[in-house]
């Protein structure tokens, strides 16, 4: 029974790994077609959402197996809670890429983000996107130090998010008020990704030593 | 067993109720802070947040009781992880209310929403305000009907803020930049509200009838 318990919380394990490893993918796209104005990329992002959407029904459907069939208390309980929270997460994350290839896909032939305004959106991007891959492979590991380090990744997003700020609201700012807007509502998605990524980073923390690492959340 | 699972199950939907009705004072709190610029009634929202929080553990703590003690397979295994997952959507939605209450205070002793774009954010905060109050109603008598209804609602919640950003990015637009991104952000807080108000609603329809009315969702 526990043989077959943690079979089949392997196998869910291993399939988060291989979403957030799709997300990684549409973080990055969605961030090289925001950058490029390029409206196929931004097409590509959208497309791949149903792949991860398929791919978080099959995790939902093995995890309810598991809660079902071996009735797992205790510690164990909350693991498969996590996981069904952690694959929730990663498609909310999926879904925000694609936020950010539609206001990509909106200014086409444009592109959204002014010359200006590129090097942080392409910092926030790559830290996006850094944290994702991190993220999976602290899943496929359960490499909790890692997953600490993941967390003070989030503080650079942060600054950023406040850089762009002072530049868009700043008496410099030529680019006008839609450029403005995109970028508030980009700096938004891409907080929004760092966000999911400490929180499932932090499950990680929670699946393996039975503690969260922040006070304000639990499994 | 059966008597007992009722009763604590009922009981998270009694809390589940109650910290609706939270957040619907969370959400006209801080529409009203928002459109008076009332820094005192923001501040009431950023402080009721903690007790939305405190809830939510509540309920987290019965459900994994309730999982761990009566084990509760198929149907009902799927009724308390949508209760699990309705709570985490409660507590995000308080986490919006306090988004929308601190550009609020951050443009105290001004008001954030210039008088131009003051019936569209009224409008949105009715709404929104109007669908958490009636999730409540719906989570209470688990009242199909009255959550399908709580879907039809988001439409005018998405033209609102398509309406919104026709305003914002017109050329008659004269309150710069500034007021253009509060208001792009204070659409996109308002908008995620209503989504979740339709997610929390949706998941009442699956717990009564065992089905989603949207293809793409799942417990």
């Amino acid at each position: 029974m526990r043989e077959a318990f943690q079979e089949q919380l392997d196998s869910i394990f291993s399939d988060l790994a291989e979403i957030c490893h799709e997300v990684e993918t549409s973080v990055r796209h969605a961030t090289q077609a925001l950058l490029d104005g390029d409206a196929e990329v931004a097409e590509q992002v959208i497309a791949a959402d149903a792949k991860i959407d398929v791919a978080r029904e099959r995790v939902e459907d093995t995890a309810f197996s598991l809660l079902s069939l071996q009735q797992p208390v205790a510690g164990d309980l909350r693991v498969v809670v996590s996981a069904l929270r952690m694959v929730t997460e990663l498609e909310r994350m999926g879904d925000l890429s694609v936020h950010v290839a539609k206001i990509a896909r909106l200014r086409v032939p444009e592109v959204a983000v002014p010359d200006e305004a590129q090097p942080t959106i392409a910092r926030m991007g790559e830290v996006a996107e850094d944290m994702v891959r991190r993220v999976a492979a602290v899943i496929t590991d359960r490499d909790v130090d890692a997953a600490i380090e993941i967390g003070r990744d989030d503080e650079e997003m942060d600054q950023l998010r406040r850089g762009s700020f002072t530049q868009l609201l700043g008496d410099d700012w030529q680019y006008g008020v839609e450029s403005a807007v995109d970028i508030a509502l980009l700096g938004r998605y891409y907080e929004r990704i760092a966000d999911h990524a400490v929180s499932v980073a932090n499950r990680v923390i929670f699946v393996v030593t039975g503690q969260f690492p922040v006070a304000t959340e639990s499994a």
